[in-house]
């Protein structure tokens, strides 16, 4: 069973990262509450540095290396969020920082990495292909692997967000975050339920990269069975660490169609004037799609990320 | 010689609209300040209810008005941001609206203005077929008139935007506001030169519909030549109030290229992840080509709005 943060672990990673992260805006629309009969609450990561919530989960870590495990840098593979959110907290700590990215990734996301002065390896678009590329990497430099979800102090940070969000808004019934690997619908869940315990917390996951709506249904860790969803920051499946935390404190995970995801997208960027990209838009369209479960509560909705290729929209 | 709103006619207008409008937040992108050499606070009135700035004007225009003259309601022609505005405004003091369009506007924005409650007259896309079909509807109703900017209180109420800039930013340099009608433009620079008369104004209009460029630097009143721009809300020309504002309070009219409008709103929507109209991005357009003239100042920028057709994208 793997080692699970507690609250004051998040609180340690909270007062570790302020320096360094954006205390981002909560936003609400008055159209897309009519349109709901909700409340909502969007805390927006897509206004965090490098465009993420994975810029606080990247800073806990590299921020907690000591200066002997920082030394020889950080090396990590990812898709692209977490890649430029490490590689810009590497730059601050002012170490080297190596990833390995599928040559698929949006070219916004390459762009990024390159710009916050990080070394990228291409590998094919497959997690062995991933994996393997990374290890020869980690060998060749001595660096040490940040995972993207599947790290203690990385599920640290990303639950500083809700941290942010319940000290804005007090009474809020509900909390949801999008569900990939986990690191932030864990952070999330641990931090609303030992913040108050009567705290609803649900995942958002497309029904077509529903992972972990099988895995918590049944139990059982369950493998990707070809993701292929626009939200493109969900690919991902759980790890044995954020499926454990996610069992024991989020209460449901709703799965959205590709329609709603765009549908909620468009709502968020035509009403509240903000850009997210796909993956940030699956809570809001769980409540599209489930208003019942929402109607007349205060739900407060993680915004991912606003990392998007303009010229790749789906509307 | 049209009478000239003072600082105190804005502030009381400020006290006027205060219950009503959000105080829209200031952002900064420590990226584009790096492309730029400058240091750029972006007043975010694409955040602004309705979507624009025009709803502090045209609130301020309504809720000016006597219960007697705000009987038969208010009227209005535009091609979009104020009709929204003057909709919202009026279904907010619950008075009725009527609203004459170009059957050319972006259905964003009739949907807007129909959301909102107001009737609908279209007319041709020019301003005589707009303005005899407003005469028509003036006529019919009873209703009062509130031009786009033609109006004294509309100027006070643009001009507050301003003053909350100036609030949030001390020691700001310059201000600068896109100019299409001038009603942005005109209670910009007089709130601006009036709280301290050091600060420098800026206007930023489209190289292809230059009319108050060439009305400042001839001193009398150009008409539009067939503007043709991507800025869709800065197509018309000044009048003799905005006019006699803008010579009197403006520095300076920077006219930009339509490329570095797209350039300008690009850069915006990716790295600062807020969705603004092409008139917004104007005023960067203008730093992006005439980078000396604002490198290390504090620069504060009007955000116009972020009223956009999602399907008509320039990238």
């Amino acid at each position: 069973m793997p080692s699970i943060p507690t609250l004051s672990d998040i609180q340690a990673a909270y007062k570790r990262i302020r320096p360094f992260v954006h205390e981002t805006p909560v936003h609400t629309s008055q159209t897309i509450n009519r349109i709901t009969g909700s409340d909502i609450y969007f805390k927006c990561e897509n206004f965090q540095k490098a465009g993420a919530f994975k810029y606080r989960g990247a800073t806990n870590a590299i921020m907690a290396l000591s200066a002997k495990e920082a030394g020889k840098g950080v090396a990590t593979h990812s898709s692209g969020n977490h890649a430029a959110a490490l590689a810009l907290a590497a730059a601050i700590r002012g170490i080297k920082c190596y990833v390995v990215m599928p040559s698929s990734a949006p070219e916004t996301k390459i762009k990024a990495v390159k710009n916050y002065g990080a070394e990228i390896t291409f590998c094919e678009p497959t997690l062995e292909s991933r994996e393997s590329t990374l290890k020869q990497v980690v060998k060749r430099t001595g660096s040490v692997f940040i995972h993207p979800f599947d790290d203690f102090n990385v599920v640290c940070g990303q639950g500083t967000a809700t941290l942010e969000l319940l000290n804005h808004c007090s009474g809020t019934d509900i909390v949801m975050a999008p569900v990939g690997g986990g690191g932030l619908l864990g952070g999330t869940s641990i931090a609303a339920k030992s913040v108050r315990s009567e705290i609803i917390v649900y995942g958002a996951e497309p029904k077509n990269a529903d992972d972990a709506y099988r895995s918590l249904k049944s139990g059982i860790l369950q493998p990707p069975l070809k993701p292929n969803t626009i939200a493109d920051g969900l690919l991902t499946a759980l790890s044995e660490l954020t499926f454990t935390i996610i069992s024991k404190y989020t209460d449901d995970i709703f799965t959205v169609s590709e329609a709603s995801i765009v549908e909620a997208m468009k709502l968020i960027w035509q009403l509240m004037k903000i850009i997210v990209e796909p993956s940030s838009a699956v809570p809001l369209a769980a409540i599209i799609e489930n208003p019942e479960a929402f109607r007349g509560k205060k739900t407060g909705i993680i915004l991912s990320g606003g990392n998007v290729d303009l010229s790749k929209l789906p509307f």
